[in-house]
């Protein structure tokens, strides 16, 4: 493809984007396919020859768009909105054309230098002091399993050269999150080999947050048991229902205890931006790691994620590891190269994109977005309460709505089947997209609003369709 | 930023990025600036207002392009050189914008589908057979790891819930490479828990192969001690001198003692589409593993690694964990998540890239890119090979040079530094990068063909300033 095809292709591109950012809203919220359909459309075999890219865009609009789950859609109200801003897609599409390899400062200054001054923007934008230093990683899962390697490393002598067996004398240790957090906790201690038997769920109370007293009451059975507590995990903005562990409670159990404090704010973090729900955040400036997710609710392109921890020193110790061939004059000389805190050497150049939607929006553009997302999530929850027929199964903080249909005639014991086939239901319609999760044990719909294109028009015809899909199965 | 502002820059970036892949060379291959340049020319603290768009595009060509270092200049020969290919950069555009986020077949069926479709393409390309099943992930050291994963998952029993610990019975495991295998592998070992010392860095011969005899012998020597071995690395393309290991006999090895067999064809396996490369990788096909990484060598922008396991079962088993909010009638039917097959619950749509790479070039027009790179490295080898004020350290399997200048009126032991401002001297121009290692003990310095735009007077040019500099070094 030569520079003139490149620009041809490049023009048709940016309009055909435009027009799908902004009207969206045309294609069914799921795509109507059937496990199986793209890959029996697709040919089994590669091309022996050079195809026009004439042909690729026809192919990508006749069988990939059809295959889409649109998560640009407005409409898209499951598991944790999210949105391909248009500065982030701009920013993406320059940092795959410059395909920076950020491993070390030499292989990419700009993305080196970038990634710090953007990770510190938002740093002081949520509120976090200076002491957190950030590097990018790609997901959450990345972000909390260096969290939880950083533990590993404070916590057991000689762990990296002699591995979680080390000598025989080594206690079993322990890992601890509530019984809402991630599952990413979860692969994390399986794949640092301490084990899944390592980790223990505390119970969380009835607004699904960390029972403290629960906490305490696990390390002192575990360290009577011989077992040795390393790390919490703190969760605020959980993945079922939003709910915050108390940070600060939690914070001085792990003071108390010398356990790493990790906090888990993939999701809610950039809401620590709105200074009303800056409590919800308070005594995560006394976390040794903290994660959030700007390709979550910071309008940046799938993937970004922010780690920020004030001992990365720790994060070095297990992880810095430079073969000759990677040696440089500035690396000897101290300047921080990226490949050092982390598994991954490879970098892509995230930043930018960062940079981009964050002086496109500014910190007053993005407060104004999420104010409206909290807003239509709380009048969606008002909107549950007052209606008989269905119910709010957990408090709303930040912009996740967890509930259910209670039509009268359906008895109790059918409530699951009954809201199971509603969602289905609703979402069959492809207008909208809810998920669910299951709380305390019963199946709860989730509407999590977060995708920036998504206005009151939108959270209406959602409601709308719950009702009115409600009243059909029950009239059955 | 609504819709004709995205028209407007995009069309602009369109024309900046055309002109920016056909003139790269305008820059120099390292930009000239000092660490901390970039980070005190931008403002210390976040935008509280929105900024024009216009004028970040303005500080991005002010400020960010002068501290790039140019991965698509013709002239870079450092590491492994890669090229963000026309195609592949507008397949990452259209991804940016589709924001798919692919943990689950629901959650994207364009993406889950395509990966299986393009790594089923990739497979047949390299010649490997339809056991292997594939999956995308970013890097090699992601690959890597899991690989790594999946062999102690196989290995020691219960390791998944009672961890590398596991019972006071279990004996330490051992993981085998060679002394030229990536660092990944290292960084893979501390993470899973095994430690350091769990990787035995067996001896290559002296052309930087991995010796069997030295293999076999340590495997004996550990269970005679007690030591459980677990897994061999085996490397086709190692990143000093891309020599490689002789995987047949490394299988034969692995299935007599019951390892793991992983290999690392990171770099070079996208060669095994050249019928005459191809013996190289003989036995290959009896591995458990392989990583290939077409954002390297096969012209897609980073980060794209192409694993491939024929006992994805284990790798399942090692991941697999599906909390109720993930939990679909899809998966329930059996149809695969990507997320059960690793650490990471998000993936990007990667993909996309490689289908419209392999479509716009097809298998032809790659195995010409390839062939030219190949014919280039070995035309520069010759040059080294007939000039006695220089000599190759290394055998030039695929498309790297490993060599040094060795002026008769340097003594051999001046001879790294020598070589190290030679480097410097010749980077310095900004005409081309070449990167080191170190080989015996010796500073080499390496010339690696790989970008696509990389001609016959770029390697020429290379050339002439080695020996050109080398003079100019000898005079002082």
């Amino acid at each position: 493809m030569d520079a003139s095809e490149f620009r041809r292709h490049g023009h048709s591109l940016v309009e055909w984007i435009a027009d799908y950012l902004e009207h969206s809203d045309r294609y069914p919220v799921l795509p109507r396919v059937a496990p199986g359909d793209l890959t029996r459309a697709l040919p089994p075999h590669p091309p022996e020859s050079a195809e026009p890219f004439d042909a690729v865009i026809g192919d990508f609009q006749r069988l990939i768009v059809p295959a889409l789950t649109h998560w640009n859609h407005p409409g898209f109200f499951g598991y944790f909105a999210i949105s391909a801003s248009p500065p982030g897609v701009l920013a993406e599409f320059l940092s795959a054309a410059l395909n920076q390899q950020a491993m070390l400062w030499k292989t990419s200054p700009a993305a080196t230098e970038l990634e710090g001054v953007t990770l510190g923007w938002l740093r002081q934008l949520v509120g976090l002091p200076p002491s957190f230093e950030g590097v990018i990683y790609d997901t959450a899962s990345i972000s909390t399993l260096h969290a939880l390697a950083a533990a590993r490393e404070a916590a057991i002598p000689y762990v990296r050269t002699q591995g979680v067996r080390g000598s025989s004398t080594q206690s079993p240790v322990r890992v601890y999150c509530s019984d809402q957090a991630h599952s990413s906790v979860d692969k994390a201690v399986i794949l640092l080999g301490l084990g899944h038997d390592a980790l223990c769920r505390v119970k969380s109370d009835e607004r699904f947050c960390m029972s403290v007293a629960a906490l305490r009451e696990a390390v002192t059975r575990d360290r009577a048991a011989g077992v040795l507590p390393i790390a919490v995990v703190a969760t605020v903005g959980t993945t079922s229902t939003t709910s915050a562990d108390p940070v600060a409670a939690i914070a001085a159990v792990c003071e108390a205890e010398g356990l790493w404090l990790h906090v888990d704010a993939a999701y809610a973090g950039v809401a620590a931006m709105m200074p009303e729900l800056r409590p919800m955040f308070a005594g995560w400036e006394r976390a040794d790691s903290v994660v959030i997710n700007p390709h979550k609710w910071l309008f940046v392109p799938f993937d970004l994620s922010a780690f920020y921890t004030r001992r990365m020193d720790v994060l070095r110790q297990a992880f810095a590891l430079v073969p000759e061939y990677l040696r440089t004059a500035e690396g000897s000389a101290g300047v921080p190269n990226l490949m050092d805190t982390g598994v991954q050497l490879g970098r892509r150049f995230r930043a930018l994109k960062l940079w981009m939607v964050l002086r496109a929006y500014g910190a007053e553009g993005i407060r104004v977005l999420l104010a409206e997302h909290l807003r239509l999530a709380n009048m969606f929850a008002a909107w549950v309460d007052v209606d008989p027929r269905f119910e709010r199964l957990a408090p709303t903080p930040f912009s996740v709505v967890c509930f259910r249909a209670v039509p009268p005639s359906v008895p109790p014991s059918d409530l699951d089947v009954f809201n199971e086939r509603l969602l289905d239901a609703v979402n069959a319609t492809g207008e909208v997209f809810l998920s669910h999760t299951r709380l305390n044990g019963a199946v709860a719909l989730r509407l999590a609003v977060g995708h920036m294109r998504t206005t009151e028009t939108h959270v209406a015809r959602a409601w709308e369709l719950l009702r009115e899909k409600a009243v059909g199965l029950v009239g059955l």
